[in-house]
């Protein structure tokens, strides 16, 4: 459907003006201008012709039906506009007007009708209080955005979809002043109807494209944006997208800007990961990586070898390959071997390679180090930093070599690795109840998961406790075990030294009665064994579905908030990948006498609670399981507490 | 003595090349291109003339002394040439050739006796290894650098200090790209003699100069960059600096580029948050604010002000903001009320202030705007971004209500507050001893100190400690004391819960004697009550000197690397904007019924022992504080633990 946007046969522009310098006007003067071949419909009431062309008084008078009508009068005149053209049968209808959802509730009535409107007549709508599109493939500049008056534009593989007009020019001019054309610059404005993920599906279709990127507050549709995503890693077609409002403040400024809804930020960093989006911070981080995306030159992996002419390149390289994370490759005997003989003797030939000044003197140095470094097996990425390359330097014979270096030691990769199958699971939740499942329930709902869970008996008297405690025990925890009471411990009724299972089971029946909640019985369960503590949940986004935490255990989540998420579905690897990510990362690893933590153990209950979640299909809002208790390597991983919250 | 190599009277350059493109050959054109007016000597044993100049044969042959010699000869040459600008009495030589300590221990020999020869004479060396300084307000361009020969200088008040040439002329570069002005580019290459310290304290007495960024790879002086530093805030005149090697790796690559010793990197953040010294993280960053140095504007505090024609813009600033732990400034009713006044009704009034596309039809928008948000005196920082503002926009009447903006607001204020005084302490350490203070010994230290420490008593026999465990219990701990056990818990020789007293005093006794440490009791210590513990240490670095660490408390301290550090002497404040710092700063305020925590009490702790390690000279080398018990707001804080260690 959006093909009538970015590729209609004909374009009516409502409210078309004479001055080409008005919002009515730099669409007639760019379609023509950007060499747009199909038929061009100004419909102004006022006048015979507009800038040349024979202009039409009402869109009723049009002699078709234009699959794409620009609406560029305001306020009541543009709800005219578009009933008229749904009247007409236009496909996509673009309003420019400002002035409807951003300005509050009863602009937003009137945006909701717009969309009514044009939803009854099978017609697409885009904005309101939108800049508009660009192809530069066929000339559609349906935009009034001044930019493509000022900058020359240039057809080329990049575009760029974005909720913000501004952000769209400030993108277009980043990347036109890197030298490198662009075809899509689309604005969706308050995205009534179209949003940046059906704009972001439309380009992935389009066989020129190789680069897409994207500017958004809020990600309106993400099942439509994941599907965009995946069309995209089919093509090997990267996305690279700047979601502003990461933080409360920008979350305020976003929602006050076009109503963005607020939303977790590490659920759409997870989203982003899941569907091999590349996340931006800023617009020029957005487009830094250009050249290097088109280039279609992809590394296998984070192997880096730096070579510089100046040492101090070589330390500030170190740095930043230590902080992004990105190993320095180690280089082999028999390339030091090589490298040897054409380098001085105080030259650094561990990588970062510091070939030092004599690159000067022998011109030709690059030739014999560089094919050293290519045929060394062992490395993914090169970067070449020479700052010091003026007078006296071969650059031209440096190019060369390195131009040759490229062609002959390509290590063409694609984009990341498909997104792991779903596993498909069957997997019953008990039925009835209220908003929480109790322990036992929680717990066994975990074991059909297929999660290691403590060894426990739901005990429904005392007697039955004190057999379960002969049974699991020495050691020994009980607590009541009540849909009511989610939050035991703050009841007293979690219990981890027990001297008497009898009283204490007394004790704690006592207690639920007092506190008037269902009583189910009391959890004896078998004391874990000390490991390390780690927390381990699962919700139901509203936005983004199923997310699936991972992080340190205990009391201390929310306060410090050393967590990851995760988007089902996902594998053990990429758990092990989080894991690394915490602040208490080190601890998982052998450490002062502490042994090695089985991440994989608890990596298999994460890929297992997202399997679940999923297939639970939204029955469960959410799922707590905090502490698991991570053994030692290859001792296991066992969940200790659960709680499971039904959606309501 | 450095006015010798940035204002000599006059300059002899030894090895002078009639081709102007060799390293003998450029010092000669930049001098006479440059406009030096001060006597130019060629050294050249096998011309009459060089480059048009009467050129000597030998040092020797000079008809003056020459204030500074440039030695572009290399290897024994070179040597020889020192010899000969020493005893013909040069103030300073500057030695480019390269050769000598970066090349590994023979050269490192050769370089040692060059300074030698220098320091028997008086005279100062630069270098070796070394590509020369630059000096554009006279023409002392006494430098091999193509770059004054490809991009044109022109004098300003930025000066560059770099240990590396390459990396001098890339900041020099990247200055000038944006306009600025550069008085001085001077690298110090080997730094055999003369240091970057030398150099900067050098260029902050020219009063020309009104920003210095410098480039390290190892602070070889820090109190001399610290009396650079001091002479700066004195002028009001920022420094900014890029120490390379941050990380393990760049530690590396730097030590083999230039021998850097390798120094733990807070430490240096420590060191220039001390002396008010910025620290970027890589050459763009170093320039990034040049402009806005050079401006003298300075804001009194972080509350920011944002205005903008693009709610986008608006809501990536309010993610940086947060980000940068700037406050988006409040805007008052008042100045609501005026903005209101010229604002459509939907435009962002709260900060970030969002004057919308109204800005296209109303270019005196601004000029109604910016008095209302210049006469709120809640904000230190305005930035004003326009994204859009192209045909159609009045930019130049824009540009002009900025600049008046900026007259009649601005805000004058200085640089950081003056570092605060060190209180003279006159702190006696116990004499005699070995390695270590025992615990008791190590208690009484920090109790001279002024640090409150846990009420304990050392007992030398089982009645004693009988005794003691009645006046301080019921809760107890007891502890062996012995100047060999510094580590007691590996041994099993603290137990925090004391059932007999005399039974354990006999047990500790009889485990010292077994593991042959000197016995001098065990210490009988009031439990502390329950608190947030916090991990308090001092050390003497041997490069910087006393370091005062606060941070997470226990055994995760190392792993976890959740400190902070201090270069004493600092205030209370300070250590409090540190423990903000910290991942576990959550903790210490309120949360989830848990209270506060007295961080001021701590802080007073810190500063008494920054104050202690100061005040005992060198004579400690180690004081360990882990944990120190925090109790809620008002109740204070206790050193639970201590350990000293002396100098040795």
């Amino acid at each position: 459907m959006l093909r009538f946007a970015l590729e209609p046969r004909s374009v009516a522009v409502i409210g078309a003006s004479d001055n080409p310098h008005k919002v009515g006007g730099w669409p007639l003067l760019y379609l023509r201008r950007y060499g747009y071949r199909g038929a061009i419909y100004p419909v102004n009431p006022a006048r015979a012709s507009v800038q040349g062309l024979r202009a039409f008084a009402r869109v009723e008078d049009l002699p078709e039906a234009p699959e794409l009508a620009i609406v560029a009068v305001a306020g009541e005149e543009a709800v005219r506009a578009v009933e008229a053209c749904a009247a007409k049968g236009v496909r996509v209808v673009l309003v420019m007007a400002s002035g409807f959802g951003e300005t509050g509730p009863e602009g937003l009535r009137v945006q909701h009708s717009l969309v009514e409107t044009a939803r009854r007549a099978g017609m697409r709508l885009i904005g309101p209080n939108c800049q508009g599109l660009a192809n530069f493939a066929n000339g559609v500049v349906a935009n009034f955005s001044t930019i493509f008056h000022e900058t020359e534009a240039r057809d080329g593989p990049v575009a760029i979809v974005s909720q913000s007009g501004a952000n769209s020019q400030a993108i277009y001019t980043l990347v036109r002043e890197r030298g490198l054309g662009v075809r899509h610059v689309h604005a969706t404005g308050n995205e009534a109807d179209v949003t940046v993920s059906d704009l972001a599906a439309a380009v992935v279709a389009d066989p020129g494209v190789r680069l897409l990127l994207l500017y958004l507050e809020a990600i309106k549709d993400p099942p439509g944006l994941a599907a965009a995503a995946q069309a995209a890693r089919e093509r090997d077609l990267p996305i690279v997208a700047l979601k502003a409002g990461r933080t409360a403040r920008g979350q305020k400024a976003a929602s006050s800007h076009t109503g963005a809804l607020a939303s977790e930020d590490r659920v759409v960093d997870a989203f982003f990961e899941r569907h091999a989006i590349w996340r931006a911070e800023d617009p020029h981080e957005l487009v830094s990586a250009a050249a290097l995306y088109l280039s279609g030159r992809r590394p296998r992996g984070r192997r880096l070898v730096f070579i510089s002419n100046s040492g101090a390149s070589c330390v500030m390289a170190a740095d930043y390959a230590e902080r992004a994370g990105l190993a320095l490759a180690e280089v082999s005997e028999q390339a030091k071997q090589k490298m040897r003989q054409v380098l001085p003797p105080f030259a650094g030939l561990d990588n970062p390679i510091d070939v030092t000044g004599a690159l000067l003197g022998n011109p030709k140095l690059f030739s014999a180090v560089l094919p050293a470094v290519g045929e060394d097996a062992r490395s993914d990425l090169l970067v070449v930093a020479l700052p010091v390359a003026g007078t006296g330097y071969d650059v031209p014979g440096l190019a060369e070599d390195l131009r040759q270096f490229c062609e002959r030691y390509d290590h063409a990769a694609r984009l990341r690795k498909r997104v792991p199958e779903l596993r498909e699971a069957q997997i019953a939740l008990p039925q009835g109840g209220g908003r929480f499942l109790d322990e036992a329930q929680s717990l066994a709902a975990l074991a059909r998961a297929g999660l290691p869970v403590v060894e426990h008996r739901l005990c429904r008297n005392a007697a039955e406790a004190a057999a379960a405690a002969r049974l699991l025990g020495p050691e020994i925890v009980m607590k009541a075990c009540s849909p009511d009471l989610p939050h035991k411990s703050d009841h007293g009724l979690v219990c981890l030294s027990v001297a008497e299972p009898e009283t204490e089971f007394h004790r704690q029946a006592d207690v639920a009665r007092t506190l008037g909640a269902r009583f189910e019985g009391v959890i004896v369960a078998r004391k874990a064994a000390k490991g390390r503590e780690l927390a381990l949940g699962a919700r139901v986004d509203p936005q983004f579905g199923p997310v699936v935490l991972v992080g340190d255990g205990g009391v201390y989540l929310e306060a410090l908030k050393d967590y990851r998420l995760l988007v089902p579905p996902f594998d053990e690897e990429e758990v092990a990948d989080k894991l690394r990510e915490l602040r208490i990362a080190p601890l998982l690893g052998a450490w002062r006498g502490e042994p090695a933590r089985d991440v994989q153990a608890f990596a298999g209950m994460a890929r297992r609670l997202g399997e679940a979640i999923t297939a639970w299909g939204g029955a469960v809002a959410a799922v707590d399981v905090n502490p698991v208790m991570v053994f030692e390597t290859g001792r296991g991983a066992l969940a200790v507490d659960a709680l499971i919250e039904r959606a309501v």
